[in-house]
């Protein structure tokens, strides 16, 4: 391989790119906990967490990544027994499945084809045949297809029935549109290495009055990750708080709320629209039938090697995207367009992905995809 | 203006991108230069200077720009009423000949038309019609015009000449090949926030013996620049080193040791071709009769403002080119393939100058000019 400067670009769903402002307040010296600076500034930056959600309940920090955040969902709703309605279509719909298994859930599965999005319809008619069910654990989006489900419609389901909405928002936050209190969803959960535009290593939980009912009766053990200590503690954290991470929390949410959350998702639309565009455009397709403003997963043209597409355009052009995960290694790729990504990242990203093509042997006409999302920017951006 | 978050990018002949493992060298806390700690490190860092200018000569850094280096050339090389050769094609041509002015020079001027090239042959023919000339200044790469000159060619004519052959490499520094001993150029002065990657505020000056005559008979007033005081205190600096850019001075060395210098010219190269490539398939001018692979100066087409170029492309879209300088603003409009840039860097500014030459209403084909690049980069990277 030619020897060449490589600048590297992480155009995958996560960890995604982090603006300096926000590196910058992660250097800073790492002050006690037990202070009242530390207490303003959580309270300040737990404050402005709300807006992200559009909720008014309280949101709270763990330590610990989204699958954290995941684990204290399930743990601080579901006893051992109690039946529970699980969306299962990808990898993290599995992962809810896995923890639901591990803290003896009654699991109703919902098993979808991965790839395709599960339906308000669907909800209703699994509550219909299990209507004892406390709580219904959902993706909103599934990052190992890049699908993203009508949270929305699912909600004016759960609303007015006695069980609890759960969703995994981690890869979800600000990459598509969430009103946490005027849908009706009662539990969210999400991760910081995503559209916060963050380093790995925080998570985010919001319950509202609804949820909290189940967690005052939750018989699971849980100690960590014992919410009624978080609730008790607030706005200090029971144990010792990601000191830094949250300097660069309280940065990450002032940026985005100066952005505005709908121009937020707006942007997220038009980088997934620019991204879709130059993919078909590239005679390829979609993996998934409801395609998420998080991350396009692309299925690997007959003939190509699939696993070579991610380790090129890694190896030889410094570009990072996501190869497929579990069972559809080697069978798509999936670009990002989360977080702190400008139009320029789906452009490089793509261009990436032709010259790698182009390697691998595909047939297309070289420059089309950029075409294609330049299109995309030119009608957003000039007016044409 | 639509809302919309901005990713910086600097696509200008300086300052250039600093990596980030440069970057945190300079956030490195400062340690007092008169120690063994800081006397090895600068020892360590101007001996691998001399690979930059592929020379055995010392290597003196200087906290200043480029154009306290340029001073220090002037001041040390010429006494008052000193016969001196000046090339004028452009902005720094004319600082050349400003610095002569001030230090009292008996000027000869060797006056080009703006994006001409001297030629060896011009030079020859002045020092034939004056003899007694002391001292040729000349720009290795004209920043202003992106035009770069046949040193080597240059060199031939000096060397076996009583007089001095200086260049400024300010700009040129790694970004054009430059064998200054074997060429046999007497003084190369450079600045530290163009292909070295730094940012700016450090310059370095390295002169052979020839030159050093000179500089022991300068009747000429100097001080902080006198190079007859860098020369007894080396390693150490007669006045206080910038020491944090010394760290990073030393980072940068060792990539560029370790990339080769030879890669470093050709990434240059390979840069430049693409933007040029680019820039003709939008139907566009080059500027430039002998056009640099330092920056791409290219003319403003008939009836577009080109002081919109550059504003559009920062305001609108984040990114950084130069427009013109003096007497060419608003004619040319200038993009960089200096430092530590990559092919997206160049993708990144061809689309953002297609998307801003659409909205001033100038008609080509979208993706023309980015498709040129990306095949120029095929060609170079997979070989078709």
């Amino acid at each position: 391989m030619r020897k060449f400067l490589k600048k590297h670009y992480v155009i995958a769903p996560g960890p995604t790119p982090v603006p300096n402002e926000i590196l910058t307040e992660g250097a800073k010296e790492t002050i006690h906990h037990r202070t009242p600076q530390f207490m303003a500034l959580m309270e300040e930056t737990l404050e402005n967490a709300k807006y992200v959600f559009q909720t008014k309940n309280t949101v709270y920090a763990l330590a610990s990544t989204g699958t954290g955040a995941m684990e204290a969902a399930v743990a601080n709703l579901v006893s051992p027994g109690d039946k529970v309605v699980v969306v299962v279509a990808g990898k993290f719909g599995e992962r809810w499945k896995e923890l639901c298994q591990v803290y003896g859930a009654n699991i109703v599965e919902i098993a979808l084809e991965w790839g395709e999005a599960v339906t308000p319809e669907r909800i209703e008619k699994a509550l219909r045949d299990h209507p004892d069910a406390k709580v219904v654990f959902t993706t909103h989006c599934e990052t190992s297809t890049g699908t993203t489900i009508d949270l929305e419609g699912i909600a004016k389901v759960t609303k007015d029935k006695d069980v609890v909405l759960v969703t995994d928002a981690v890869s979800a936050l600000c990459a598509e549109p969430l009103k946490m209190d005027e849908w009706g969803v009662d539990v969210v959960v999400t991760g910081s290495q995503k559209a916060l535009m963050l380093p790995p290593g925080l998570a985010l939980i919001t319950l509202n009055e609804k949820a909290w009912k189940l967690v005052e009766q939750s018989k699971s053990p849980r100690y960590y990750f014992d919410l009624r200590e978080y609730k008790k503690s607030y706005p200090d954290n029971p144990y010792t708080p990601a000191v830094n991470m949250i300097y660069m929390l309280n940065k990450s949410l002032k940026m985005l709320k100066e952005e505005g959350i709908e121009n937020v998702w707006e942007r997220h639309r038009v980088l997934a629209d620019a991204t879709r565009a130059a993919v078909r455009a590239l005679g390829l397709e979609l993996f998934s039938k409801r395609p998420s403003n998080v991350v396009t997963a692309v299925k690997v043209p007959e003939g190509i090697d699939g696993k070579q597409i991610p380790k090129i355009m890694r190896d030889k052009y410094g570009v990072t995207i996501a190869g497929g995960q579990s069972k559809l290694k080697g069978k798509i790729f999936r670009i990002a367009h989360l977080g702190y990504m400008s139009p320029f990242d789906i452009i490089t990203a793509i261009t990436a992905l032709e010259l790698t093509l182009k390697e691998l042997g595909y047939e297309f006409e070289l420059g089309a995809g950029v075409r294609a999302a330049e299109s995309v920017f030119a009608k957003e951006f000039v007016g044409e």
